[in-house]
């Protein structure tokens, strides 16, 4: 072996093995919905299979794509079966896969416009497309003084919306001198744990997190946060931070963002609204009424196409108001990233829009799920989840078992069986360990509650009807 | 098209698109090398052969595969071109972006073990592998205390460091009252910017960042960093975090990481070492004497597989001595991510390792690499690239015009034309726009540097050779 002159995969073995592998992922598509969704591995069964240290010499791709099935495949819970019905979705598509193999083929590394145009312009021209897409305010196109850019994730985003409240609050002296421990932050008790993780790395302390109470749908009660923000007022404290909800991990909860924004406009803190499961939605413009409310008011949005817009983890979309505030909180010129364009001030650089530098090109994949789908195809399989979660909740009511603990305002229904907590998580652990679905639970008022949520890309109404038979079976046999 | 059932692409539709791109992917990599490196399109001209708003209707998927080469191919500034010497490079490999096709169609979110066990166990012990690879401290390996997770860049790699040093000086008090304006963090003044501004989001304050001075080889002077050490305490301020280079981003610069170490344990100081570029020539044991020096002492570690080890962007290495210290750092345990795996301890959730919650199966890629190229392979591509890198020095020391302004230690080669600043920069800018090649620049002693950046996956003898003759017509043309 030791006269090669290369070891790459010559290019002829490259196509027949992407061949094969674009063939593996159809066959995977045909064949998931029959797989037991939540894997049955027990822990250490995995890397069991693996050979305790690396290969000296190089193996044929033939072996490695071979371990996928012996290996691999047994160790997936399987996010892409249309009974997957956990947490919030992570869906995809086929284009949204091709796109991510371009995107991986390009091989490019977006941290400033110079180091490939096309992988800035075509995110900013996609997220201004999504703010009318989705009737956000013409304030998150790049035509105004706000813009958007694609992050990882939403606790990216959020981190970054807290990053920015912060220095607005502080006139940047927490990036200069550090936090002073009297910065403060609010959400609702139901907000996400993004939110204490954020709060947390950007050094304001958990305990300067107020968990402002909710009413009887889950959402903030905005009197409460008004007088949070007027006892921290009158203790000395900073308010830099609001977080309103627009569609709760747990229920699906709508924080009043309209009145919440008003308070924050009256005592000038940074208002974020967390949309990144329902925000989807909104493509349906019979949602926007109550997504959208209160928008006028938000510092900064996001919402997640990976989680309900059939692009692959990770995507998620992040819009600001201001620009500029968020350019200056993350901002930095070393002389080895200095380059002509990026003086000339007629380029974005998104690298100031994030915690990382660097940056893949996410937006292919955004750009070919909707030319795939057009609207029109993504409204159809947006109000197709709704209608299958509004009848499911059919279902529950009309049972002499089950009851719908909260209203579901869209794709997530929050019920449970009558027979308490202990019931209820046998069921769902009898349900995960059939492996015909997979759902999964939280608390709401001190009670154990069955989550449906109705979101993977190919879930038909026989999904979800076969999946109210198991989980009436599975009531009945426990 | 209001009675269609469904827009999703059929799969023999799939399968016929997904040849095409894999043919269009091999295609590029012939051609890549014969394209003007650096994208030559001015601002705006992407945007604006991209329409104002999203299709209503779907699109062929063929008028999209067209658009590639149409819209997006000119913004393409190739950093897989085997003429690519700017910056670090983001290589990237056959196998690699197999691996990354494979984890876009199985499309699982790993944040827990329970939601893939593959997707954790996996990344465990293709980790593990790698600490024998690289001859890394066995105590980075998850049989003992510590443990390695993939981060997507160094830049979270180096927060993370950041913030367990930061809770571990002040006994987890900064997560739960906020930073207090005392803590401080020492990195030599040729640290990456991601310390900066991991400084910054962690709410420690630049100016609380000390940068220290720095010997003839651009190395941290350890020396200048215990007196930095012992005056802040002295001012009653409390050291946190220190970061040491292997491979800095303008020179290659190694700071003594033994004598470093020394000086943080006597301190009680985290201590991070980033070896984002050069770590990956620790697979070659010949250099594991300078790369791996005092690592022995260090709290954590990361190198970017993604910048020389043939693997996709993103893609950064990060190990922990400590891993408690970590998950005490991030952990946080909502009801709606309770489940058995989780609360029996005996399985690792990568969601407490990092700052998202979500997490791609980026394991995947790297195992393929690994498989595919085997130690042997990796080693030999390494071994190149820095043989080319010496050659090129060689080359510039018995030039009359240019001179080497540091001994490159690896396959960086910092160098410059005698003829002063604006020579150096009218050389690089006129090679940049001719397109042949593509390389970037720094300061160094207050003098313009070219850095010749060699790592690019298919970079070859002919390639370097090229290059120098490109250098010097450029200098006799100006």
């Amino acid at each position: 072996m030791s006269d090669k002159t290369s070891y790459h995969m010559p290019v002829d073995e490259f196509r027949q093995r992407g061949y094969a592998l674009i063939d593996w992922i159809a066959d995977y598509f045909q064949h998931v919905e029959s797989m037991p969704v939540l894997s049955r591995v027990e822990p250490g069964e995995i890397r069991a299979m693996l050979p305790p240290s690396a290969p000296q010499h190089g193996e044929s791709f033939e072996t490695i794509l071979s371990d996928i099935d012996r290996i691999i495949l047994p160790g997936i819970t399987h996010w892409q079966s249309p009974n997957w019905f956990a947490f919030f979705p992570a869906n995809s598509s086929e284009p949204s896969i091709l796109g991510e193999l371009l995107s991986a083929g390009l091989g490019v590394q977006g941290m400033l416009w110079a180091t490939s145009p096309a992988c800035t312009e075509l995110e900013t021209q996609v997220l201004d497309w999504l703010v009318d897409m989705l009737g956000l305010p013409a304030d998150f196109k790049s035509n105004s003084a706000g813009g958007g850019v694609i992050q990882d994730t939403a606790s990216s985003a959020t981190l970054a919306a807290v990053l920015a409240g912060r220095e607005r609050a502080t006139q940047f002296q927490s990036n200069a001198n550090g936090c002073d421990g009297k910065l403060v932050a609010y959400c609702s008790t139901q907000a996400h744990s993004s939110i204490d993780k954020a709060i947390k790395i950007a050094g304001i302390g958990i305990n300067n997190l107020r968990k402002i109470e909710i009413d009887d749908t889950f959402a903030m009660q905005p009197m409460a946060l008004v007088s949070a923000i007027e006892q921290d007022i009158a203790d000395g404290l900073v308010p830099c931070f609001v977080n309103a909800n627009v569609g709760s991990t747990s229920s699906n909860a709508i924080d009043p963002a309209e009145h919440i924004g008003q308070i924050c406009r009256r005592f000038n803190i940074w208002l974020h609204v967390d949309a990144a499961m329902s925000g989807s939605a909104a493509i349906c413009p019979e949602f926007r009424l109550f997504l959208n409310k209160g928008l006028e008011y938000a510092d900064s949005y996001c919402f997640n196409p990976h989680k309900w817009l059939f692009t692959n983890f990770d995507c998620d979309v992040f819009y600001v108001r201001d620009r500029q505030a968020l350019i200056d909180t993350f901002t930095l010129m070393p002389e080895y990233l200095r380059n002509k364009a990026t003086e000339s001030g007629a380029v974005i650089d998104y690298r100031d829009w994030h915690i990382q530098l660097g940056r893949r090109f996410r937006a292919l994949k955004l750009w070919f799920v909707i030319r795939h789908y057009g609207i029109e195809g993504l409204q159809f399989h947006i109000r197709q989840h709704i209608r299958l979660a509004q009848i499911f909740a059919d279902w529950i009511r009309a049972s002499q078992d089950f009851e719908i603990v909260v209203e579901p305002p869209l794709n997530l229904v929050c019920f449970r069986h009558l027979g308490g907590d202990a019931k209820n998580q046998k069921i769902m652990d009898k349900l995960n360990a059939d492996g015909h679905i997979y759902l999964t639970h939280t608390r709401l008022n001190n009670q154990l509650v069955l989550r449906m949520s109705i979101g993977q890309t190919k879930t038909e109404e026989r999904h979800v009807r076969r999946a109210w038979e198991l989980i009436q079976e599975a009531a009945q046999d426990i």
